[in-house]
């Protein structure tokens, strides 16, 4: 099995030499035009029907490997996907995933489109009868969000609607909703009312403030299992005669909140209510 | 919709009550079993047919939400699930799933069944027309991990060999290869054989000499693209009036190397094979 | 120059042999006593006049090194120091007298004496004709702060009040402050007082919701150049071919701010006060 | 008491509005100089005879907050100590300080004076009749943390002296040996040496290469109570309606291993040098 290029694939250039900083290139396939880096120009034709994992030079003679492009290129790479809002990273993703176990035929709905980052993730995760229905308030950026998606050709799982449309979703059919807002709390009503029993929530939120809200919220109207993590990420320098962690990187992104739709609301949950400082 | 229990599901069960340490109770719903806590006797019967998210109340009323399993319920609270090696943890299978850019279609090869955890995790997530192929070296590991996965439901998405039959895969047919052993060094060059070019190559070990050692012979071996990362993850305590991290957890797990085949090895790779302390 | 151990001494004897949990003995020399161990007995007398750093057997001959002891081995393992209250360990110690520059001659408040661990260390660095003021509320603490101090013999470089009599401190007299009790905003108005223009005010607090209101207080009644930090040390395996950081250990201690004595409340911090959540 | 500035002090200059990116100035008062900023001149002058932590005004209006400085500042933000090597910084000077141990009156020793900071720090905190004997083997690092010091007005409580001469000290002299050097090895035997019995010797050293072969020479040379830590702090976002981690920052700085002088080699340690992998 080859997986030679063809027109309209992703590819991602790293170079062969060394170079300053860490840089990579992330294209779109179309024959006829071309990528020009501080390296020198390459033509997209002379990379079609190559394979990924082999070499092609620049104008100059400067050599990059040619590799077929992960998602996360295509997000945080390729010029086309747009940064309207703070993404949600890899490492977060992932801990989303398993940690929620969303599985590729249960019903997915996503409050905050943003970038449409995670929306990618997941598109091209589940199974492809299915949909992920995904809202946002904020009509240009569910247009930038669909143009991203598109650009990135992320598999047609998604639908992306105005907010108040959630409304029109029958109580009770959802598995999982993931809410990716700045007052989630205002959606948590509406979130018990689709979700199944047992059904999951999970709220993605940067700020200490926002995590105590959310929590009243969610254990006034009917939420247990609440569990509240941080995932970080930590990139080791792989010279191998010298390996140790980055000095510097990210080192938070967003607190995670899973909790459990639930017919009772625990009178332990309830007590913790009271004493506030 | 709703999620009604049925025999053979799995449902976890949360006390509603106060308990010295997080308790929780994970079974499968056998008709006619019963379970013993320590805070009196529950009947699968009076069970099966309620829903997700509702109350059952064990012989002497102590009250517990049914809530229907999640993969890592089942894995670490289910005692039909045998812990035979260090199994890997939610907070790791993620992020392989998100860094690696696993796609259901492909082909995925796991080297190192141990438990089974991670192919459970795997393998709900992948197509249904596919399979993953996992490779294990111990006779008595690959007979317990068929039973784990047998016990716990996951979707047969999955073969488990001997390990000396990926002799067998065809040279750069498969994508993804996953590799959770304690000498990966001695599979990188068949590994290189199996995937096609771009392919990802990803190596799961806790120790620093392994790391080490690994990244070497990837080196040599023509792979690219190396990142080294260790993820962990930070539990909060969610009182609302006293929001903290928990003061004690795991902080570590293992490292995560990924790594990509090609074609030539990049001279600035080797040149950091020189100079060993 | 040797280190002869004499009555009075605190020495540690960590085993030669491999036991199965980190085990360390912490004891004060004592002329005629005997230290029992799940080991075999140890008389305090054959320790007497050993060096620091040599070997003494049991009764059942098991072999031990014998050290003198840090003040750490006292204040975790030696049976006379009682945790009355949750302690300040060593990994915030360090923290919180480099990050506030904390010098041997400078006038040092403490408010909420606790057990006295943070105490200990402070009496040691200090210059021997200074005095460190501690101020506690409880009676019952004061009275055990005391013993532990006196039981491990830190140096008498401090005086342990009630906290009403903090009222007696001279106004700007004070280079440091450092407050761990659970209120902290009720005496920011008195440590403004006491301190001195540009005096250090340090604040240790574990939850996110004492963060908050410290800060506020803080801000609103004249303290600047605000920091708050977390500190965490992850300690390693040593074993020099599995090399490694340790799986599980703590994570989290608690949130130190550190702030100034100003003479002027910025506005740009009262602007912060806006736009609560 | 005032804290009034007078010729020679540090002062640091904290701006009262706002500013893209977080600014603070360190200088050293000298009568008749000037500070040029981006937002306007201020002479020192000015500040002479002023109380830490009252308010100034640049020559086009924009007030600073005047505030004594602390070691950190000097360190970080005074233009006249140069960087000349990778610093300690202050969130590794106290966890090396509080795990160690390190007293006042003891005798303490550095290897690899580098910059100077951490000999700053430890100057500031030792007993006024001690001296610390710091080794630097390059000639002309050696000048430069000599001018640091000085230009800092660090209390002259060492000596930094040229590498060879560390064989005049007596043995058994020492009861703290600090060392950050690239091969911390080769100094094992000579710091064994010049301990007291029972005495600490601290290696500070970034890579786990490094970390691997000092634990081994360690070991072989008669250390134990070996401990290796790495040591990270973390900064908030102290926005009281916006708590949060700081999103970027420093996430790795150096190991820290610590040990102590014994007059035996537990055989339990020879035997982790077995199985090298």
């Amino acid at each position: 099995m080859f997986c030679l290029f063809k027109d309209g694939d992703f590819v991602t250039l790293i170079p062969l030499f060394r170079t300053k900083r860490k840089i990579r290139y992330t294209i779109k396939l179309k024959r006829g035009e071309k990528l020009s880096t501080n390296y020198g120009i390459i033509s997209h034709d002379e990379i079609l029907d190559r394979d990924s994992g082999s070499v092609i030079q620049s104008h100059i003679g400067k050599a990059f490997i040619i590799i077929d492009s992960l998602l996360e290129d295509k997000i945080k790479n390729f010029k086309g996907f747009k940064h309207i809002t703070q993404i949600i990273y890899p490492r977060d993703w992932g801990l989303i995933l398993s940690y929620a176990n969303i599985k590729p035929t249960e019903h997915i709905v996503e409050i905050g489109t943003g970038s449409g980052a995670f929306l990618a993730f997941l598109s091209e995760l589940i199974s492809h009868e299915n949909t992920i229905l995904s809202f946002e308030k904020e009509e240009e950026r569910l247009k930038i969000a669909k143009e991203n998606l598109d650009k990135i050709s992320v598999p047609r799982r998604f639908t992306i609607k105005k907010s108040e449309e959630i409304k029109k979703i029958k109580s009770g059919s959802v598995d999982v909703v993931f809410a990716d807002i700045p007052a989630p709390w205002n959606v948590v009503d509406e979130v018990w009312r689709i979700l199944r029993g047992g059904g999951r929530f999970i709220i993605y939120v940067p700020t200490f403030n926002q995590v105590k809200k959310a929590i009243i919220k969610l254990i006034r109207s009917g939420f247990v299992d609440i569990r509240v993590i941080e995932g970080f990420v930590r990139e080791l320098q792989y010279i191998p005669y010298a390996i140790r962690p980055l000095h510097r990187g990210y080192i938070f992104s967003a607190y995670i909140i899973f909790s459990r739709k639930s017919y009772v609301i625990p009178k332990k949950y309830l007590e913790m209510l009271k004493n506030e400082i």
